[in-house]
């Protein structure tokens, strides 16, 4: 993904005996750099150290300049720092007061000794702390950092950019004040535990970038010993989003889902969500493929989803590698890695066959190779049309099940949300090429809301009426 | 503590056939209430409710109105709302994004994809956590609820307005970004588990209104086995504050702390810690008292706590009720219970006696019985000279420890806190009704900070220099 141009800040340690400025400011224009800022940051008797900003086109040319002078005698490249990591500083979110704090008598209200009434009466009414808390408009985000992005397993500390990065979208989104907590430790049990007890200060839980299976265990268990909703994005957010998709792709096609049959592709945690969705939303002929090809009822699983997914779907029972199994296939979803899916697979399919390749950053089968035999596409990549993008369904999820105080997200719920997904792309609107809202789409999060509440209070879990 | 007056809301909901809203004003005014607005909430067929607000002399008088109007037929009262609760409608905080997102170029550098290459950085260096993250400037404030205020165990949820405000006041005095958690369990190696676990998204870790003696395990604990510094303000908080206190009341009696004698009422959390402190700035003979007098080294005690003070003081063994060892004490501490010091007592002190009596609401003496007597009074409260207020501290010790990056808050670092406190009143300002900074002085804070930060520096706890 070449971008135009960039900027990139270097703090270099200069040795001024060995080198003039002048010098390495020749090496970075003939690497192809534009010098545009030279800051002093500490000028010693013998070195100097500063911070120089340069317009780079793109990341390799960042490191052939950084190399370049890292080459040069008497000048070492101490820290590199571009745009993306200067926005980083010093972090993205931050906690402010609702009030003012500059007299006695707020100081007083808003903390000793008059909160201890405050504290009184939540502390014989619990529910109280809906309307004397935050936590009517508290969400955690919680992650062990164990499966975070592409990356997989990393640091608690590394994660959390990305947690801080969503909190940053529940608020743009949603209005939703949302806190990242990265956990350093990734036993299942001691997930559970921590997260119970942190319980109360919220409304509800958004689990991230944990792995499967423990992610599927911590967040059953959590639904069952909780009285506040648990949503695990990277399961449902993804889930609700591709059936957003399918719906409208279906449109199109002009086929039911009653009559498909549906290849998933990784059955993770998204795909086993997508499976469990497809099921709900009707779904009759589905066909989970994983590394060993399809997940069938002849095999025996030890792996407990799997045998949940082989007794639940693949009523003809076949068998065989993807390319077998895609026959005929009306739908074809993929959560799993880059160019599983062939060309040749693709022809096989049923007529008008959509594709929705999502792995990420490349897609099961490319938008370029896939697009003369498929009907309709999608992927997880913003630079095509119909991305698959969570942040469409995580902050109208939330934003409803806080407004209604929801006990829970069930399945109705989930299903609610992608309709309401779907609903937002009119009849006359709809085509090949945009069958998912744009994530900027000012009418998704009210419209998710509203089915979310509606089919809360429908199905009993709406505390607030 | 009268009021002039405030302001409360009442949720009535009236049968219309029964009474009319013009009886129900009339039995307000003739209640002394001064009705102030109306608004209609809900208007049915036959009822209606209407939220009225109303003026009243203080929460007597409003306790008098709600029974009157409950008196009535056809009308009952919902909700009442004072001023306080008001403010605390939807809690007190908010998460907010330092920067805005409007387009897709800000949303793929501050999520998916570019974070993955800050995530990455921070996974082969997580000391860079507190460059790119919210760690750098970010306190958790954590309670179990099982010592709030003067409240004894509470509900977690009711512990939240009070760390809530907490956070608010961080904010306020340090510019932190502090975020209150409260825990659903008592469980002293879960707290430990817990907070450990959160570690790596906070700076440091302010622990609140936890009951001894599991505070005391807890803070030792996690000061071991976490890199981040762990501060139990209930403690450390009100010891630093009572020797700044003292420091400066010292100076007026023209006392050296080693010739003092010292007695220190009521061995919990804030005693114990208050203790350690005197004896790190060189106090030689201190007696702490608790119910069942002067502890000694002559009695066993099972309290590890009270063991330990036996030990560390009392070097001349007196035993005895606490109005036998009061004899020729130069200090007076107490952090006990209402009325525990007599008038008699106050007598028998040494010469210009310094009484500290912080029990809250209601002080060990009232000001008004021991002015008499003593040199130098200080209280809890904010409506007598010499406030002992913890809220003087807390933001700066965090503030310095956070911008050196401070490991841990060690003994030296909490002397240098106290005295900086007591410089911030100069020696023409010092009297005997100004020993302690008001919580609005604007010195307070950078004064604390460069004080930690050079102690840390000097004891080698800073990891920024």
């Amino acid at each position: 993904m070449a971008r135009s141009s960039m900027h990139v800040i270097l703090r270099i340690e200069i040795d001024k005996k060995q080198i003039t400025f002048g010098e390495i400011a020749t090496s970075i224009s003939s690497t192809g750099g534009d010098l545009v800022a030279i800051d002093v940051i500490k000028e010693g008797q013998s070195t100097t150290v500063r911070d120089i900003t340069i317009r780079v086109a793109n990341e390799s040319e960042q490191e052939r300049i950084v190399a370049a002078i890292n080459d040069l005698n008497g000048v070492a490249v101490r820290h590199v720092s571009d745009r993306t990591f200067l926005v980083h500083l010093g972090g993205k979110i931050e906690v402010k007061s609702k009030l003012d704090i500059n007299n006695r008598e707020q100081l007083s209200q808003v903390y000793t000794p008059e909160v201890a009434r405050v504290s009184q009466a939540i502390d014989k009414n619990p529910l109280l702390a809906y309307n004397l808390t935050i936590k009517n408009n508290a969400v955690a985000v919680i992650s062990d950092g164990t499966a975070v992005l592409g990356l997989g397993k990393i640091k608690p500390e590394a994660a959390m950019p990305v947690m801080e990065g969503k909190a940053m979208l529940f608020k743009r989104f949603a209005n939703i004040n949302a806190y990242p907590l990265c956990l350093d430790t990734t036993d299942t049990e001691e997930i559970i535990r921590i997260i119970k007890a942190l319980a109360p200060t919220f409304g509800g839980i958004n689990l991230e970038d944990i792995a499967s299976p423990q992610c599927f265990e911590i967040e059953e268990r959590l639904k069952k010993e909780l009285d506040i909703p648990v949503f695990h994005d990277d399961q449902h957010g993804t889930a609700i989003v591709v059936l957003a998709g399918i719906f409208n792709a279906l449109k199109i096609a002009k086929k039911n889902i009653v009559d498909c049959k549906i290849v998933v592709c990784g059955i993770g945690a998204a795909g086993t969500a997508i499976t469990k969705m497809l099921l709900n939303a009707g779904a009759q002929n589905i066909i989970g493929v994983d590394r060993n090809g399809a997940i069938n009822k002849t095999t025996n699983y030890t792996n407990q989803t799997w045998s949940w997914v082989a007794e639940h779907t693949n009523p003809n029972n076949e068998q065989g590698p993807l390319s077998t199994v895609i026959e005929d296939a009306d739908i074809f979803i993929g959560v799993s890695a880059a160019g599983i899916l062939k060309v040749d697979d693709v022809k096989k399919m049923a007529k008008d066959p959509i594709v929705f390749a999502l792995a990420n950053p490349n897609p099961e089968i490319s938008p370029e190779d896939a697009s003369p035999y498929v009907r309709v596409m999608a992927t997880g990549r913003s630079d095509y049309p119909n991305q698959v993008n969570n942040v469409l369904c995580f902050p109208g999820i939330f934003r409803g099940v806080l407004d209604c105080r929801a006990s829970a997200i069930n399945e109705e719920m989930k299903l609610a949300a992608a309709v309401a997904i779907a609903s937002t792309i009119s009849e006359d609107e709809l085509n090949e090429e945009y069958i998912i809202p744009g994530v900027f789409n000012t009418q998704v999060v009210e419209k998710i809301r509203e089915a979310v509440i509606k089919s809360a209070q429908e199905t009993g879990v709406a505390k607030k009426i």
